[in-house]
């Protein structure tokens, strides 16, 4: 995977199994530290190839293992490493078929980001884009919550979503807006075939009114409480699943 | 709605409009305070009665609200209040047709817990049933997080979630436990008409061994990616809005 990086410099840190392991099986990170609790040696002698990764990793004892990192859920290791984590959208394969790409417009929340992106690699996604400005950013917490997704999941930060939608029409893709308003077509309506671009925008504010006059199609996912309020991450979970299951699974 | 609580005295803080609104448009709760910042009072003169409630209100000024409500998302608006947040599930109406229940085995995040309250109310679904031991307790955390829904949501706690299977079967529900194992079917393949209990674990532990022996089918949402990690909640997500297309938008 070429992933570049307009942030190449910046150093961040994952822990926990499921973020780790994916990110040392990969070879285009700069791996800057490991910090392993030395009772996990054994159990991790099989995950982690301790030959290639030997300058960087350190083997703590309990006390000083959790002296440092007793607010994390690090399951005995801790990485520190440089990016790549962001590709330019020029690099997508656009003669792929059945694409699906997810826009992100105006989500701020570093939680439902790092949700989206693992519900996404696990839905079969091909690659996530968000917007420099008002929008959350990638950082520790994002990929955290990501739990590994991060690492396999091309995220694409661009300047202006509006191009980025035209960029993809101009290469078949449709593109389906999911926001609640007259005209949208329930979420399981949708024909999500071929090569398409979904656009989710935050609970509080949705969809930008000028992405949303890019957009081919509006869905919806009809309420049936009284609340009204379903978390873009959830919405997202709903969506991605009812895409595969038409594509793959009908 | 008749909510029974064994916890009936513990106080509970919730803050924000998904919450105080209908928590204060419901007459079962016994509310103690209800703490709303000076400058939104014309805007919240709409959705709260204030004569009804005049016993229980201070309006605060800017600075006196931030000094005490600072690391809350308020929206200006905090209320504290007595149960009754849990019922009996002998209370639930079991002669209704095509009722939804979702079991929640050994889900001990309260996060995620409050994510499923909020996304099960979105769902359409009837009420949760969750265990006294090894699971989330219903705190604040978790009713904040389902932003309102604990309020139309019935929650069930049971000392065993065997037994309430048996009862549910007695009462003509089919039981799906959500588990990626051999046999499972795709969850789009699973039939959820009629009177239907899922079950649900948590991602690390699943369900217990003697609570899948008491399923009637097995479900699982095949991973499309190399994480293999969904988070529950989103599975849940998947699974209740694929029932909800069956049921209703087939």
């Amino acid at each position: 995977m070429s992933k570049k990086n307009n942030k190449i410099k910046n150093i961040f840190q994952v822990y926990g199994y499921n973020n780790c392991f994916p990110l040392l099986n990969q070879s285009s990170y700069e791996i800057i530290s490991i910090y392993i609790l030395e009772d996990k040696k054994s159990v991790f002698s099989d995950r982690i190839d301790f030959q290639k990764h030997h300058d960087s990793i350190t083997f703590l004892k309990k006390n000083d293992f959790y002296k440092r990192f007793d607010n994390l859920r690090s399951q005995g290791i801790v990485v520190s490493f440089r990016g790549p984590l962001i590709e330019s959208l020029s690099d997508f394969d656009k003669t792929k078929t059945d694409s699906c790409l997810l826009i992100l417009d105006r989500i701020e929340d570093p939680q439902n980001a790092g949700q989206i992106i693992r519900t996404a690699e696990c839905a079969g996604i091909n690659g996530i884009i968000f917007p420099s400005h008002n929008s959350f950013q990638i950082s520790n917490t994002v990929i955290n919550i990501s739990q590994g997704a991060f690492v396999n999941m091309p995220l694409y930060e661009v300047t202006n979503i509006s191009s980025a939608i035209l960029e993809l029409k101009k290469n078949d893709f449709w593109v389906i807006g999911i926001e609640n308003s007259i005209g949208a077509k329930s979420w399981d309506k949708l024909d999500y075939s071929g090569n398409t671009a979904i656009v989710v925008g935050s609970e509080g504010k949705g969809i930008r009114k000028k992405v949303i006059d890019h957009c081919d199609f509006l869905g919806e996912i009809p309420m049936q409480g009284s609340s009204n309020s379903l978390n873009v991450s959830a919405a997202v979970s709903a969506i991605l699943f009812e895409r595969l299951r038409q594509t793959k699974f009908k």
